[in-house]
C-alpha cells in the first residue's frame, strides 16, 4: 500500500471510527490512525496529524457523526446539548481555517433541519427535553448525520477534481511551478487544491516541474508536498523558503500556485505564514501568482483580510524542532503566527471549482455567483 | 567566562595555534577550539565552525602565520612553494566571501614584499632555491607575517567600531530593527558589522528592539544572532524567515540592517541566501534597507552582482538538519545556494567604516574614495 491507495481521512468499514493518515509522521512513516472520542479527535487537529483546510472540514464532519453515535442521555434535549458541546469544542481546535466551522455548521444545520421537520423545534428548544431518545430515534439521527457527512466527504473529492480541471488551463508545457506549504492531496481527501492542476497537468504530459518551499516552522512543504509530488513521479525540487527570490531573480520560476485557508470578500487571502512574502516577491519579478480556493474557503462574512483572525502558535515550533538539540537560546522571545494575509492586488487569479476569477474581474461578484 | 569575554578568533599566548569559538556548537555550548595544521584550519571554515566574512578573513591571516612556522624544507623556494600551496588550499574553502581571499592575498603580498626587499626576488622566483632557510631567516619571515596578521586582526576591531559609529546615525529611538543571518560579533572579531550600530544604539539608551530571522538552512540568525543579542540584554525576538512580510505589512518593523559577504562596484550586494527576498519585501512596504559593509568586502573587480560566484552547498543542510530524523523524502532534489544577490536599487544605504553611502550617491565613487 502506498500513498495513492489511501484517502487522507475516511470512515472505517464499521462506520464506528474516523481513520486518517497521521501527517505528523510523514514522510518517514505512513501511519494510519483511528479515533472515536472527542479529545482524540480534537487533538488530531491541534497536533496537525490531520491538517489542510479541506481535510479538516471533512474530518470534522465524519467525526461529528462518529461522536453522535456515542452520545448518551435519555432525552432529545440531552442529545442535542451534548452534540453542540462537542461541535463547539472541535470548533475551538483551530481558528483560522474556515472549513472547520463550515463543516461543523453544515452538520449542525442538518441536525436542526431534522428537529424542525420531525418535532417542529429549533435545535436548542427546551421542549426537546420531553422527547425520549429511543433506539429508533437514534437510528434516524444517525442516518441523517451520516448521509450529510458522506456528502461533505464526496463533495470534497468532486470539488478538487473540478478545481484541477479549471486550474490546468493556466499551466503551459514545461512550466516550472513554485508551490508552498501543502495544499496537496494530503490537505484534502484526494487530489488536493493547489496540487490538483499540477497532477492533472502532469498526467496530460505537459512536462512540468515543481519547486516546493519547505514552509517553516512545521515544514509541510518538505515533509508533505515534496513527498506526495515525488511519490507521483513529478520532477520535484525542495528549497528553503528564503531561496524563492533567488530563483525568481534568475528566471527559474514560471508561476506560483498555492492553496488558501480563507478568502475574504475582496479577494484577500489568508494562507500559511510566508504566502504573503512569496506574493510580494513574485509581483516584483512579474511572475503570476495563483491561489486555488474551493468555494467553501471563500468567506463573504469578512470584507477584507484585515478581519481574519490569525492563529498564534507555540514558541517551541520555532525554537526546538531542529537538529537533535534546541537550536535557539533559552528564553528567547518568539513571534509565531500560523498564517498571513496576502493582499488581493498581489494575486493574478483565484482558481475555484466554479471557474478562474482573474484580478480585476471583481472577486466579490465572482464569489457570490 | 561568557561570550563577551572572548573574541571570535585569536592567537593563543604561545602564538603556536589559532583559537576560536566553535560556532557550530552555539547556542548550546560555548566551546573554544585550537587549530594548527592545514586540514583542521580549512575544515574549521568549511564546516562553518568559523563563519562570517570578516572573521574568516582574520582567521585565515592568523592561520597563515601559524602554518608558516610549521613549514619545513631547506631553501627559501621550498618555503614559499609550500606557503602558496597552503594559501591556495585555504582559499578554496569558501568561494563567495571576499574577505578570505582578501586576507590571504594581503599575507601573501607581505611575504612577497619581504622577498623583494631582502632578495630582490618575486615570490615564485626560481633563484630563491639558492637561499638556505636557516633559523635567522625563519625568524625574519615569522616576524613579518605575524605583524601583518595582527594588523589584520586589530584592523577588524577598529573597522567594526567605526562602522558602528557611522551606522548609529540611521537609528532612531524605539526602532524595531530586523536583522538577518549573523553579521554580529560572532561574524567578526568583536562588535560585528550589522550588529555594531545595534550594540552602540543600545548602549546609547535608544531603547531599540531587534527581530532576528532564523536564516535557513543553517539557522545562524536563531543560533548566533538571537544568542549574542539577547546575551547583551537587547530585546530580541526570533522569527522564521517567511514571517518577515507579515511583520512588515503590520507595521512592526522600522528598518532592516544586514551584513554582506561582497559588494560589487555598482552596489549590488551578495549576502546570505534570503537577503534579496527581504530587500524586495522591504521595498514593497517602504521600509529602509541598510547593508553594513566593511570596505574590505567591497570588490571593485566585479562590476555587478551578476559576476559574483554563488557557492552551492550540500543537500543535507536542507533535508536532514531538523527534528531527530530526516524530514524530507529520501532522494528528493534540493537546490541549496548559500548566497543571493540583492540589486543595489533595493538598498537604501551601505554603511562602511568610512561613512554612509546612500542610494543615488553613486556606490562606485564612494567605494573608491
Amino acid at each position: 500500500m502506498t500513498l495513492k491507495d489511501y484517502d487522507t481521512v475516511w470512515l472505517d468499514r464499521e462506520i464506528r471510527e474516523v481513520k486518517y493518515i497521521d501527517q505528523s509522521k510523514l514522510p518517514g512513516e505512513l501511519v494510519i490512525k483511528s479515533v472515536q472520542n472527542l479529545d482524540d479527535i480534537r487533538n488530531a487537529i491541534v497536533d496537525l496529524e490531520v491538517r489542510g483546510a479541506p481535510a479538516i472540514g471533512v474530518f470534522a464532519a465524519l467525526s461529528m457523526y462518529v461522536l453522535s453515535v456515542r452520545i448518551g442521555g435519555d432525552s432529545m434535549a440531552d442529545f442535542v446539548k451534548e452534540y453542540v458541546r462537542c461541535s463547539d469544542y472541535l470548533q475551538s481546535a483551530r481558528p483560522t481555517a474556515v472549513n472547520l466551522s463550515w463543516a461543523l455548521s453544515i452538520m449542525r444545520a442538518e441536525l436542526e433541519r431534522f428537529t424542525l421537520h420531525r418535532f417542529e423545534a429549533y435545535l436548542l428548544d427546551p421542549n426537546l427535553s420531553d422527547i425520549e431518545l429511543d433506539d429508533e430515534l437514534r437510528g434516524y439521527i444517525g442516518n441523517v448525520l451520516l448521509k450529510k457527512a458522506i456528502e461533505i466527504y464526496e463533495n470534497d473529492i468532486d470539488v478538487c477534481r473540478s478545481l484541477g480541471k479549471n486550474g490546468v488551463s493556466i499551466i503551459n508545457a514545461g512550466d516550472r511551478i513554485l508551490t508552498y506549504c501543502n495544499a496537496g492531496r494530503l490537505a484534502a481527501v484526494r487530489y488536493g487544491t493547489a496540487t490538483a492542476p499540477i497532477y492533472l497537468a502532469d498526467e496530460s504530459g505537459l512536462n512540468i516541474s515543481v519547486y516546493c518551499a519547505e514552509t517553516r516552522p512545521l515544514l509541510q512543504g518538505a515533509r508533505l508536498t515534496a513527498y506526495e509530488l515525488s511519490e507521483s513521479g513529478i520532477k520535484t525540487t525542495l528549497i528553503c523558503d528564503n531561496m524563492v527570490a533567488s530563483l525568481m531573480s534568475q528566471g527559474m520560476i514560471d508561476k506560483v500556485i498555492v492553496g488558501c485557508d480563507r478568502v475574504a470578500a475582496n479577494g484577500d487571502v489568508a494562507n500559511k505564514i510566508g504566502t504573503n512574502g512569496l506574493a510580494v516577491i513574485a509581483k516584483h519579478y512579474n511572475i503570476p501568482f495563483y491561489v486555488c480556493a474551493p468555494m467553501s474557503s471563500i468567506d463573504l462574512s469578512v470584507k477584507t483580510g484585515a478581519e481574519i483572525v490569525i492563529e498564534q502558535r507555540k514558541d517551541i515550533e520555532v525554537t526546538d524542532m531542529w537538529y537533535k538539540t534546541r537550536m535557539a537560546p533559552q528564553g528567547i522571545n518568539v513571534y509565531n503566527p500560523a498564517f498571513d494575509v496576502t493582499n488581493h492586488e498581489l494575486i493574478t487569479a483565484i482558481i475555484t471549482e466554479n471557474g478562474v476569477v482573474r484580478q480585476g474581474d471583481g472577486f466579490l461578484v465572482a464569489a457570490t455567483k
